[in-house]
């Protein structure tokens, strides 16, 4: 087993990554022990791993909540389901909620702790491969809005985050590819030695060799919590890791959320991106290819779909949360390693790129 | 002019009191000066005060929404129309919102704040006796569930608070009344000789004298100041604001939302918590009926309603966010002027005080 520290003061916490953690009643430490838990998962993931949870608990009141699978659901109103749930077995403030699935209910149950009598302990034990890279560490929290992706949410750091790799076996190809676009994401924007692993070793991750995942994720998760201890809110370098999100979130509402995978949106967003940073003369089109090349082999789309065009996804791009002072910022390459953020550039350039790349017709 | 400050290290904002700040455009500061800002009211404040605040603000986008008014619409359903109304019109992460109403407005626009793109800056300007003294200080935002009052919420501290005692004059007796019983609270939680000055000018502040009114409200901002200062997230003393509301949210929730006012119900639930503490030998019969007699003075009610009964009332108690370990945490009076919070007492003293205070019967 590996521990890694997200280093925020008194609202630090340990990543714990191995295998067979979820049954494992000492992974979970004292956070779990003669309080009142509510696990919430969903309908998918509560046959294959509730009953495993449940039995590591020695919680005085425990309860589950299977909530329906899927992106779709990640709404304010599937989250009232959570406090409904909270309410109707009189949890009190000392709780602790525990989210056992991918991003989808990390996020929406890690709004329910942090809004739940302002703020309860959660405990995040993602599922997917992109929930245990990305959105389980650093406590951004979220529901969906229907005009844009995670809109409603909070900062709300969770108290332990639990990564059992043996899960990955059950996940599906598509969800495996889909992680793999957050994992390339540290390479691309600040770890270029990650970068390189990944091209040697991207055929043990896609067989889902154990000791390729498990390094993966940790390096992942390392390169998350330096950036997040760094600046948890959001207010400099954290924006780094939207590269590919802004043109990813206009994909995934333009589609209607869960069409496509949040990580395959994000990979196009990112192959888009590394476009539009070659557009500004800032990295090559060998640079361009040299990315492309690594999403696809990863069985990641690198184009967005055809039928959305650049004028929606404009519209689209301006409800995301990275418009300051009526500009979209966009995280850009400097070089393939190296990302930064930037509201100064040439609108024409945004929009040649948006055209080449948000066909209406094939 | 006065000028309070409230000491949050970099969540440090200022309370402004005086005549006249609503339509004083300096009073707002930097801070609606080329922004996007939604001005969130209540149908009933909206035709008295949105044009003037609306002509004070110098915003690149100006919106307002008039709520329907009440206790009964502090719901997550109520909030979701804020955020609706600022994904609308494309409001970003750089914008203000401004809550202009009574504690109801400020709760919820204060939660939208916390809560829309994780956090945008909001003002409070409050405009009833209660939220002026208490509610838009010290940053608890909250909507009600239907089994809990303030059970969903965020700690979100505004930017600034502009009380204008000008509005006092259209707010209605009741509430009037209902905001001077979070006046007296804090001459009984912590000051002494506040409680005496108010005694000796109770009359003066039901009659409005302005100059009454302005020192009653920056004594009461000055004590809220300084205990949130101490205790933002209630981890103590902040506690101790609570006197007299676990039973008053019985009694709210117990009537149904709005039936009887905030105000009036923690008034009634003072008076309750100070026979409990005579009954546990701390306070004098002397004492109890000074409490009373200065709640009754400012035309407060100092039973609870008949009806509800010591077994419901129990019920909801037990879904107030003042239980910790299964046991109901209650504030005291050590003595008047001197309040604590305890969860260690005889139970069958506080099953006794709720026999005697909620009846079934008149």
């Amino acid at each position: 087993m590996q521990t890694l520290n997200v280093e925020l003061g008194e609202r630090s916490y340990p990543i714990l990554i191995g295998s067979g953690l979820l049954g494992d009643a000492g992974a979970y430490g004292e956070l779990a022990e003669n309080r009142q838990v509510l696990i919430v998962t969903n309908t998918t993931i509560a046959p294959l791993y509730l009953s495993t949870v449940e039995q590591a608990l020695s919680a005085t009141k425990l309860r589950s909540l299977a909530l329906a699978d899927g992106e779709s659901h990640k709404t304010l109103h599937t989250a009232a389901e959570i406090f409904d749930a909270l309410m109707a077995d009189s949890f009190a403030r000392d709780c602790v909620i525990v989210a056992l699935g991918g991003g989808v209910i990390g996020d929406m149950a890690g709004f329910a702790a942090a809004a739940y009598q302002r703020g309860v302990d959660f405990i995040q034990i993602p599922t997917t491969l992109l929930a245990q890279v990305d959105s389980s560490v650093g406590g951004k929290t979220a529901v969906n809005h229907p005009r844009g992706k995670n809109m409603i949410g909070a900062f709300h750091q969770p108290r332990r985050v639990l990564i059992d790799t043996d899960v990955l076996a059950t996940l599906p190809d598509r969800e495996l590819s889909a992680g793999l676009a957050e994992v390339i994401k540290y390479g691309l924007i600040r770890d270029l030695p990650f970068l390189a692993w990944l091209e040697d070793n991207l055929e043990r991750l896609l067989q889902r060799d154990r000791d390729a995942l498990t390094h993966a994720i940790a390096e992942s998760c390392r390169n998350k919590a330096e950036v997040v201890a760094a600046d948890e809110r959001e207010s400099g370098q954290r924006a780094l890791l939207n590269l590919g999100h802004t043109f990813g979130h206009a994909i995934e509402a333009g589609l209607g959320y869960g069409e496509w995978l949040h990580g395959e949106a994000v990979a196009a967003g990112m192959c888009v991106a590394a476009r539009m940073s070659q557009a500004l003369g800032l990295v090559s089109q060998a640079d361009v290819q040299r990315v492309e090349r690594l999403f696809a082999a990863a069985g990641l789309p690198i184009h967005p779909p055809v039928g959305l065009g650049p004028d929606r996804a404009l519209e689209l791009m301006g409800h995301d949360k990275k418009v300051l002072g009526g500009r979209i910022r966009l995280v850009l390459l400097r070089q393939v390693g190296e990302a930064f953020v930037t509201g100064d550039y040439d609108s024409a350039v945004l929009e040649r790129i948006l055209a080449d790349n948000f066909s209406l017709q094939a």
